[in-house]
């Protein structure tokens, strides 16, 4: 039987997601905690957003396969009484065996949240709200993110790795305030490469600020090379806040689409 | 020149708001800021809610008087450069000598959160909301809060002390879940005794969670004397969101009802 995990982390203490000797991580500690409340041997976990360190998640996911299917309510109940409390299981659901957290999704969506001005300071939020000393420009910010939506090859964002292909769809890419005054920069794509959401970031508050102008932001995309004077900022202003799957009886299309897609390169 | 003070602060680390020799206290740590950043030999800092060990504020307001008026932009900027991270600064303004933290306050507004279900689990959250394992009966909790709203001897709920009164008018108490599914009780009053906001959330989680009927919420009020069956919750909950003064005309005449009151034992 495949189980469907939604959790949420506060990903300060940990070395990100993916599993690494000798490292506190996310894939880790959930699977110890599997393997204690289901009595196997081990467990293979595959999530939705493999987020780096120091990132947050409010609305990861994750699947994992058992033989003897657990009663699903005191399973929430048991994986958190032996999680500690930096990582809490939000539901367990059973899921079609066409289900996979990775490849299944239509897209992830993440928010970097920026406290610009005093008044939106808030040391109870500190830990997932980065303090920024100037005040930022909210419409040049979103003028600017516009220039980057849409299909597009990210390599100028993106840390560059053999073979792998950059180009992503970025469906939505937006800041509002919220009502604390807080910058809220919402970031939605079928996929993200390895810290482009925080270099994305990084160029716009350059625009924010002022230093670079609205255009600046497009003529980096269309450098399509990884530029020095893009800052991949901070990983503690990011959360992991959604992820999309589309209904049972699409699932199959949709990995196979996809797997398709990397065998592609893209 | 009187300078008011807007602050937030996470009350983890602190043994409340009152400075307490040898303790780290919230009132201590901004003292020391003050006099660090006005380069002054002391400060007097009076403050709108005196917050327990532990609770949490997000619209904390202190006074203070200064001989000499420095630039309030960077004393803001000063005080959150030489302040602990759990302490922000949000906002500092000339007010009126007759502005008084304490005495010229309308009312009080706290927040006590409770995630009641792995849905609302949130760790990026969780010092500052109360994680309960069994679910609550919100609309049980508004028919008692309903009975307990309005002026009344709160002995009930409150730290008895020789000779203090015990009536406060408490003006909203009110239960209703955030977009997380977060229960957020709101409970505003004139002011407050000594651990009444976690008193009448323990009386009404009991409610909640169906161990005591509806009607015993009053039936404790009526009893006008502490009662063992009502526990103090945890203070972490707990959060001072807004404290509402008059307008400048109107706050001579305020204060001066507050000291009065106050001198009549109530």
């Amino acid at each position: 039987m495949r189980i469907r995990l939604d959790l949420a982390y506060d990903g300060t203490g940990f070395h990100g997601w993916a599993a690494q000797p000798g490292l506190r991580t996310v894939q880790g500690e959930l699977t110890l905690a599997l393997v204690t409340a289901l009595r196997v041997p081990d467990v293979e976990l595959v999530c939705a957003g493999r987020t780096d360190a120091g990132v947050h998640a409010r609305g990861q996911v994750a699947h994992t396969d058992v033989e003897e299917p657990p009663p699903l309510d005191s399973l929430v109940r048991r994986l958190n009484g032996i999680l500690p409390p930096d990582v809490r299981i939000r539901g367990a659901a059973e899921a079609p065996a066409s289900f996979d957290a990775r490849f299944a999704a239509l897209w992830r969506r993440y928010a970097y949240r920026i406290a610009d001005r005093p008044a939106a300071l808030d040391p109870l939020a500190r830990s997932h709200v980065l303090a920024w000393s100037r005040p930022l420009d909210m419409d040049a910010m979103n003028a600017a993110s516009a220039l980057l939506v849409g299909r597009h090859d990210f390599a100028s964002f993106c840390k560059q790795r053999e073979g792998a292909t950059t180009i992503r769809t970025l469906e939505e890419l937006s800041w509002a305030r919220d009502g604390d005054g807080v910058l809220v920069g919402t970031v939605r794509a079928d996929a993200f490469c390895h810290s482009m959401v925080r270099s994305l970031v990084g160029c716009l508050i350059a625009v924010g600020e002022g230093r670079k102008p609205v255009a600046w932001a497009g003529e980096i995309l269309r450098a399509e090379t990884r530029s020095p004077s893009v800052a991949v900022v901070h990983p503690h202003g990011l959360t992991l806040e959604e992820v999309a799957y589309p209904p049972d009886d699409e699932l199959e299309a949709r990995v196979a689409q996809t797997r398709a897609k990397r065998v592609a390169g893209e």
